[in-house]
Order: C-alpha cells, then sequence, then structure tokens
C-alpha cells in the first residue's frame, strides 16, 4: 500500500514542515520506499516531482524540502508497490487537463477487476490499478460534463464515480484541480485544519516541531490531510468509510445528505 | 524569444553537459530569464521540472545540474516572454497524454493570429500562443489518428500540420512522445549527432569541456539539439527553414520527398 499527504489553503503556503515528517516514511519509519511524488498547484499552473527512490533519501525530496514553494493545493504520495513495477510511468501523482485545468490524482489502496476505459480520450501510460481508475474518472468527469461544472456539482458527481469503484477495492484518494481538493476514504485517512488560535505542532515521524503563530496570519487557513496523522500532538480528525470531502482554500466540505 | 534544447539517444543518457551551457543563456549570457523548464522520459514515464525563476541562479536548474537523470529523449525550455505574463502556467515545456502516451512540446518563437482549437479534448491552461499551437496539434493528431500511427506516418502527419501552423509565425519547437523527438525550425535551431570515434566538446558559454571518448561506449549514438550552437569547436549543422526531422535513437530522418 502507500501514504497519501495534502494540503489546501487560503494563501500559498509551504508545505515543508508536513513533508518532512511524511518522506520519512519512505524507506526510514515506514515501508513505502518505491518511489515517491509530489504536485503543487501555483494559480492554473502545476509541478510535479517524481522520484522512483525512496523519499527519504532521494535528491529530488531534498529539493523539496530547501526550496519552499508556496502553494494552496499540493498532493504527494509515497509508493509501496502493490500493482505494477517501480517505474517512474507508475509514480503517483498522476496528471492529466481537463476543461483547460490540470488535474492531479494520487490513490492508496488496492483495485481489481477496474471496468474498461469509456473511450479513449484518457489512457494510462503505465500499467497501475491507480491510473486506470484516474482515467476512469477523468473519461467519465468529460462525458457527464461536456463543460466544467461549479464545485458543488463537482462534488456531487465525483461523489458518485467514488463510490462506484470503492466497490472494487480500497479507494483512498486525493484529487485536486488546482481550486479544490478532493479526498476520498475508503479505509484510511485522517486531516487537521490548522486556523486561528495557531498552536505548536510536532511531528511523529521526526523530532522537528513548529510553532505555528510565528509563521501565519490570523487569517491563515490550511488543511492538512494524511493517510497516518503526522504530528503528535494534535487531534487529526480520522474521515469514515465512504466520505468524500472537498476542501477549498483550507475549509472542508462534506456532501449533502 | 526563447531558446530550446533537445537530446536524443540510443542509450540513456544525462544531459549535464549540454544544460550547463544551456542554462547560462537563461539571465547570464543571454536574456531568457522568465523561467525555464526541462522534460526527461524514462522509458514511458516522463519527469518535467520547471521554474520561473531564471535558470542560471534557480535551485531546480542546480538540482538538474546535480543528479545526473538519464534519459533517451530530453526536451528543455528558457523563456524570454513575449505572449503571457511569466507563471508556471506559461512555463514550457508543456505535457499532455494522447495514445497513452506522454506528449512533450517546448516552443520558440511567436505566433499570431492562430486557428481556434476543433473541439475541447485538449485546452490551453495559461495563455500563450505556445500552449495554444500545442493543443491544436494534439487535437489534429487525436482527430487525424484514432490510433497511435507508425513513426513514419507520424512524421508525415507532423509536417502537413507545422507547415499549416508556420504561416501564422515563427515555429521552431520540439515535441516527443518519448520514442521520437520531433524538431521543426522555422527560422533557427541546430543540431550534431555525436558517435564514435567520440573526441572532446568545449561549451560556449562557459569555460567546461568533456572528452566524451572517456564517458561513452564505441555504440553510443546522441543527437543534440538547439537554437544555437552550445559548443564552440564542433561542426554544428544549421537546419533549414521548414525542415521537421525526427530523431529517433540519436538519428536524423528527414522527410522523403
Amino acid at each position: 500500500m502507500c501514504q497519501l499527504l495534502g494540503m489546501s489553503c487560503n494563501v500559498p503556503t509551504d508545505i515543508v514542515f508536513s513533508f518532512e515528517g511524511f518522506r520519512q516514511r519512505g524507506g526510514l519509519t515506514d515501508e513505502h520506499a518505491d518511489g515517491w511524488g509530489i504536485a503543487f498547484f501555483e494559480e492554473h499552473g502545476c509541478r510535479m516531482f517524481l522520484d522512483y527512490q525512496a523519499s527519504a533519501t532521494s535528491p529530488v525530496a531534498d529539493l523539496v524540502r530547501n526550496y519552499p514553494i508556496k502553494s494552496r493545493n499540493v498532493i504527494a504520495h509515497i509508493r509501496k508497490a502493490t500493482q505494477g513495477v517501480t517505474s517512474l510511468a507508475n509514480t503517483h501523482p498522476f496528471q492529466r487537463e481537463l476543461w483547460g485545468r490540470y488535474w492531479i490524482f494520487a490513490h492508496n489502496g488496492n483495485l481489481n477487476g477496474l471496468p474498461p476505459l469509456t473511450g479513449s480520450r484518457f489512457l494510462p501510460v503505465g500499467n497501475t490499478d491507480s491510473e486506470h481508475a484516474f482515467c476512469w474518472l477523468m473519461n467519465m468527469l468529460a462525458v457527464e460534463c461536456p463543460e466544467a461544472p461549479g464545485a458543488a456539482e463537482l462534488h456531487s458527481v465525483l461523489g458518485e464515480f467514488a463510490r462506484y469503484l470503492s466497490q472494487f477495492g480500497t479507494f483512498n484518494f486525493l484529487l485536486s484541480d488546482g481550486h479544490a481538493l478532493f479526498a476520498h476514504c475508503s479505509t484510511e485517512l485522517h486531516y487537521i485544519v490548522r486556523k486561528a488560535p495557531f498552536s505548536t505542532a510536532h511531528l511523529s515521524d521526526t523530532d522537528v516541531q513548529v510553532d505555528f503563530a510565528t509563521v501565519t496570519l490570523p487569517s491563515d487557513q490550511v488543511a492538512v490531510i494524511a493517510t497516518q496523522p503526522l504530528t503528535d500532538n494534535e487531534a487529526w480528525q480520522k474521515m469514515p468509510a465512504g466520505e468524500l470531502l472537498m476542501f477549498i482554500d483550507g475549509h472542508p466540505r462534506r456532501l449533502p445528505g
């Protein structure tokens, strides 16, 4: 299996603190050493850093730590291969373009017997169940919504698709178009919303702490989503199975009903 | 305008030497300081490094120099903005997926009055003429060839499309699907094919030289394509206006006829 990390904020924020804990799980404090990747949205643009080396020791991960990129939507993934070889083509996150926006997707879990792809608009490049599921989602979105829908409609449509794909196995995922960040929990996904009054957080995986009060403004709001909590002195919320949260500007929204 | 750098090889090769000269033109020996990017194909996978800082001083460019990624197809670009603001969304190269392959595109030139995009399958995320032209090419390829054609047919079809788009301005570009690398010259593009017997090359933009005989096997073949020659002691070939070369495994092929 793998681990996911996401961040949604109302102001561009660097993810250096969370990433420093997260990357340790890629080969040091945990076994997810079959590559890793991170995608940063910056306005409409997006840049990804991928490596098939373990994140704990990857030179690209060192760059991400030393060059604090400020972003409002970030998705990262460390991989423990279940399907597909260890290669760059199988390294999450995956990227496609739909409606003139980049879409970024990362998955934790294992899916079997996925439905075939309808149409050839989005096809996998590698051979993972994860990229297949992403292409299925993108194809279905493109068919269902010829033009970009509003955020609430997008949330609702993705909720249906996520429920459908969940019957094929474990489907924890993060998905973002740079505006909203969707987090779907099938078995395990946690999140925390940090806002004023900010306090000090301490990483679980390495002895690092930060006093957020010294690096934020009172109006800042930052949501961090992770497979397992990244800090040991904050109250992370465990998402229930089957929930699809939509984070915009650090605010989580549930599907109505 | 901008500058382009491409590499096509028959074995995975690092581009550290050429990139070291090329990046100087992004703010040091030349004025192309409005961002830069480089894409490496590794088998079917692809990773890009983008930055809107000048390549001469970018920390991401330092990583590319210090972490020699071996690839058979590379495309890099340094930008001097003509259309579109300096932003990540407007930073070349651009990436899309077609036929289950990643496509990478970078452009040097200025296009005006481009035809509208047919269909909505590939849409620009930023607002440059370059990304518009790339999406036009991808849309036309998808319409013309519902399934992936062979290399010769792809070359021929792209030749027609490139000729058509060239009437809208200057259209020097590099395009690759990880197998072939296409180089189109509208006004300026040079290339060199290095093969045995290898000799010593010296960069034009900084005092660095390498003896390729010490780092290659006799069977290696590497083609480097650049807007302006990168070395001052080798015989670079200037491409004629209107030519579309297809490089596979370091071998250039002309369109027949």
